[in-house]
Parts: structure tokens; sequence; C-alpha cells
């Protein structure tokens, strides 16, 4: 039986490793918290830091393959792995491009994939060059995630609080959509699409209120999406599972805004919703099978489940039996003992035939159910 | 978060874990094996034996609760935690009726729920009295599991290979239809009753070749069936999940053959076709949360994955890079090292909107796909 191993033990990796146990596969797990949420649905937990040379090397040494669920590896340690034979998913080439958004956006560049007009900046010293060009967004160059490491700085009374980092200052895009699409691709040249998912944010919070899939899209922006997405993943040159994120513009451009290059949250749906979802997915490409079929059974929508504003200590789910009592909703709680502001503690997923219905559903879930302490 | 115990670890087992990891919740697997399909997949792995009082009682101790995914349990060991507080899933009244084919014939026979008229027989001897009964079915008390313990004495030249124990001596029912009607129930007088799955058997080797769901069969017949599984069910006095084996007559009169007082084979399709499963039923159940919805959201046939004749050792799986490219084909392999004459190895849901296409699809399947060694 494949050994495979994953770098990080969250959530990703909790969804992973339910989807693997439809296979024969010895699952493997590196995470320096023994209580992760996917630490128990392992062959072999290894506690242990993801972004150490040392840790990394050995724990990929005893596998046949690595997958990551976070970027925050350490990269010198696949490639090395990779060099002694080890097949790493995505490549750790791949990974080094996504990894730093600086390098991230030269890619794009290079590659002369649409994406927002932007300059490299050094430190913070070097935004004084460019405060004709507020307001933009900053994203710096290594350690963002989920949030963090991105800001928008509005003007020049905002100089003092822009990253003191190499990072990148982006125009700001007018958006009118932001959209998702999940590409699996064999290395071999095949690759599997799945259908755009659209991001609904808050009007006024301006924060993801809820995702739909399939997108309210033009056939033309969907092309323009996809073929931007696999000018992406042609451009990575690897074989894994890749969440294009992109943006419509008011006159209908789309641009490519940020790629993850693993299984991704705005995949989730596609558990209950597609024929074959991303983790499905990512396991036939690294067992060496045929890739599955992205198609949806249904349209859907999704709704993170994340801890509410004032609440830290052991997780409490107000309203989950009322959730739980729709006839359409699927909840996936990632077990973790304790909430705080933000932070990501489950999702829920509903299929219905009507996107109207779905929108209206998702407005009670978030009316009804929060995550206290 | 709440404790729950399996007594158990082979597929079911792994598919409830599977389940679980969408709610928050600490399981605990008891079983012999240390390389079970559900092993690796629980918080705690208890290696011992399920059918010996000590070690199942004080498995039961560590936990709030505890279910089974096997009826060959010890049920005085689950009798004590009852009466010590320990919620057990089914009750261990009703899994003491059932574990016992012939406590299980009289139960139905004591509600009134038809069943095939019958004997009851202390050993080998007392079937010379019935000679002229024959052909009909024997089923031993105690001890049979997954075909083992039941097959049909033709005439009196079969006395000696009769079961030497006490046992059931059953009518031979004209089978027009086979089906399964699986009820989850909270013991709060709530229920959730699942579309009834035909069986749908070899015309000549007399095994079952693949399910179907829904049955294809008369309003009037569904009714017939549901009342009875419901009088099964409520006749137990037990929440939890059952799935309860009717047959169908050529005159269209229903007759209950036997009860599984767990998540069953027969409800696999369940995972893709269903909203809830009856893994994610059951968790619900035992976990306190409202029962889920046991619609299907599609129709689907299922074959079961089992050892091919001749073959013994490390499984491999002839055919299945063919079945992994069908675009509606979810395959569960149950990860099991080695390979068997008839050993279930997985199961493969297809799902469609028609039923014939199901059914020819069944057929390339089984012609495509078999495990070897």
């Amino acid at each position: 039986m494949q050994k495979v191993g994953i770098l990080g033990g969250g959530q990703l990796g909790r969804m992973l490793l339910q989807a693997a146990a439809n296979y024969p596969v010895i699952t493997y797990v590196l995470e320096n918290d023994p209580h992760c949420p996917a630490a128990h649905l392992c062959h072999h937990f290894v506690q242990g830091d993801i972004r150490d040379y040392d840790t990394v090397y050995h724990f990929g040494k005893q596998v046949d393959t690595v997958t990551i669920e976070i970027e925050s590896v350490n990269v010198d340690a696949l490639e090395r792995l990779e060099a002694e034979g080890v097949k790493v998913y995505p490549k750790p080439s791949a990974l080094r491009i996504i990894k730093n958004k600086v390098q991230q956006k030269l890619f794009y560049k290079d590659k002369e994939i649409p994406t927002a007009p932007f300059v490299i900046l050094e430190n913070r010293e070097a935004l004084r060059a460019h405060l004709g060009e507020l307001p933009a967004v900053q994203k710096i160059g290594e350690g963002g995630y989920d949030g963090r490491g991105v800001h928008i700085l509005h003007g020049p009374e905002d100089l003092e609080q822009g990253f003191d980092a190499p990072s990148v200052l982006e125009k700001l895009i007018p958006i009118k959509k932001e959209l998702s699409v999940i590409v699996a691709t064999n290395g071999h040249g095949e690759n599997a699409i799945y259908p755009a998912t659209e991001m609904v944010f808050h009007p006024e919070l301006n924060l993801l209120d809820y995702q739909l899939c399939p997108a309210d899209i033009p056939r033309e922006t969907l092309w323009k999406a996809e073929a931007m997405a696999m000018m992406v993943v042609k451009g990575l040159a690897s074989p894994g599972i890749f969440a294009v994120e992109l943006f419509v513009d008011a006159r209908g451009d789309v641009w490519v805004n940020e790629t993850a290059p693993r299984v991704h949250n705005s995949g989730h749906h596609t558990i209950e919703a597609a024929y074959s979802s991303q983790f499905d997915m990512l396991w036939r490409l690294m067992l060496g099978y045929p890739l599955g079929n992205p198609e949806i059974r249904q349209p859907s929508a999704l709704l993170n489940v994340v801890g509410a504003e004032g609440f830290e200590g052991d997780a409490r789910y107000e309203g989950l039996d009322d959730i739980l009592k729709m006839a359409n909703t699927f909840v996936h709680l990632y077990g973790k003992k304790t909430t705080k502001p933000g932070r990501k503690m489950g999702h829920i997923t509903l299929i219905g035939k009507d996107r109207q219905e779905l929108v209206y559903q998702a407005g009670v879930i978030k009316k009804l159910f929060r995550v206290i302490a």
C-alpha cells in the first residue's frame, strides 16, 4: 500500500483524511499540535514543525508521496525529498512561487496572466515613493495567511501601518465579483476544472458572507476565468490541485488575484455538491488513479462557521439544532475545542435546485447560528 | 466533547468514523485486530475482545455512549454499562433479541409481525421429526454472521449437515423480491425511514448481485414494508438505527426476514445518495442532535466488492481505473490488506437519473472489476 504524508493537521487535513478512507493508503500527518483536527484520523501522527528542514525531510523519507494543507512549510526540505525520489504535490518549484506573494505576482507578470498592476517594495521606507498610488492593497511577501498579511493603505496617513518587509503594492481593482476556479492536473496533460464558485461579500462588513456554485456569470466571463486558471496551472508546471482566485471588474474583465496550490476553502462544497470532491480528486492524483468528475450534482451554497466576536474559550454551537433540522444542510464541524473571534470552526453546505432559495437560506442560517464560548 | 465508543473495527466502523469527523466527538474503537479498517480513524484505539465481559465493560466505562458495528458482542457487559448510566445504541435488550435468531423469530411471532412459518429445534436430532417439512431454511441461533450459520436443507439426505445447536427451521417463501428498509429512531417518538432498497440476485448463482434504491415496487408494497419495519422498530423499543430485511412473495405479501440493529450494508448508498447517510444519522442520534433527512437525492445502485474466487493474499484491484473513470461512480475500498474469496473488500455506488442505466452500468462494472491477489 502506498504511504502518503500530509504537512499540516488542520481542517483541510481532516477532510483529506475523511476522503482517504475510501482508498487503500497508509496516511501520515506532521503537525506541532497533537490535538489538531487531523491528528486522530491518520495511521501515523508525527509531532513536529512543518517549517523545520530536518523535521520535514525525515518525515518525508518515510513515505512515497508528500502533500501540504498549508503553504508555510519548509520548501528546501521538499526540494531535497523530490530530488531523492519522493513525489511531492504540488512540486516545490510551484510552491516556492506561490508561497511568496512577490514571486507569485512576478510569475503572473512573466506569464502575461492578467493581474492587478503592482509595484514591488523592499521595505516600509520604499512605500514613500508610492504614496501617490494610494489607496492600494499591500500584501506581505512571506508569512501572510488566511487574511493576515494583507491590508488596504488608504492614503499617506497609513504609511506607518505599512509592512516593513518585502511586499507587493497593488492597484485596487473595482471588483464586481470574486470567483474561485479549482483545477486538478495530473502532470500528464489531463486536467479537471470544477465549475466556478462565486464569493458573496457582506455589503457593509466587506467580509465573505457565503459562496455559491455555480457562479452567476455570463458564459464569456466563465470562459475567461477558466482560461486564466488554466494559464496559471500550466505556468506552475506541477501536478496537484490549485484554487485560482479571480476578480471580475465592472467591464467584465477578469484578473487573477491569488492561487493556492492545494485543496481550498472555496472548494468545500464539492464534498456534497460534486461527483468527485476536491479531496477525493487529490487522492486520485497522488495514488495514480484517473482524475475524478468535477461536475456538480446540484447547485450549492457554503457558509464558513467562524468564532463569533466577543467569545473565546470552549466552543458552543448556538442554533445548531435548527440548522441540523434543515432538509438540505450538511454540517461540518472541525472538532476544535476552543473558539476565538474569526477562527474557522467549520462550514455548512446547502444544496438545492434554485439559487434564490439557497441565498435566502444562507441568510437564515447566518441569523440562527453562531459559535460562542 | 462527548465520548463515543464503537465495538468492532471493520468497514462499518470505518465509515462511521468518516462521518464522525463532521461533528465534535471523541471516538474510541474496541477490536482485537490493530490493523482493522477502523483502527486508525479514531482518537483512541483499544485492542481487545468485544465478546469478553470485562473488556467491554472497562472499554464502556471510559465513554458516554457505546454503539456496535457487529452483533457478536458481550451483551451482559452492555447491560451493566446501561444500568450504570452509559448510553447504549441499540439497547442491550434489543440486541439480545436480535443476536439470537431463535429469539428474533419468537419476537416477530410475539409481536404478530408477518414472518415465514418456523419451528424451533434444540439440536440436530430434533430435525428428524421435521424431515417432511424440507426443503426449508435452517438458521443457527447464535454465532451466524454474514451468510454463515444459514443454509437450505433440501431433503432428508441433508440431515447430517444440519446444525447441531439450537436453530430455526423456516418455511421457504416463494420470494419475488428482497427489500431492506432502514429506520432511525431516537427513542422520543421521532423516526426517519429511508426509501426501501431492493436486492437484485444473480438468477443462477443466487448471490446478491447489486442493490437498487429506490426499490421498484408498487406503492402498496412499499407501505406494507414500511409499516412492518416500523412494527419491528417499535417492538424492539430502542433508539438506534435498524435495517429490516423483508421478502415480497408472488402474491405481494411482505414478510420480515431479519433485522440488524445497526448501520448495514444495504444502506451504504446513503453516503452519496441520501441527504443524511445512515452513518451521519447514527451520530445525530448518539450526540443528541435532531434526526437527519433520509430522503434520497438521486436513484442509486450499489455493488459489493468481494474477493474473487481462487485468489488469496495481498489484494489487487483489477479494472479499478476503468471504474474510477466512470462519471457517476463512488468507490469505497476498505483498506484491507489481504483478500480471500467472498471477503467484503469495498463497495461501489452509482448514482443516476434512470434505473435502466444503473442496472446496465452495474452489469458493466461486474464484468470489468474484480479483487485478485
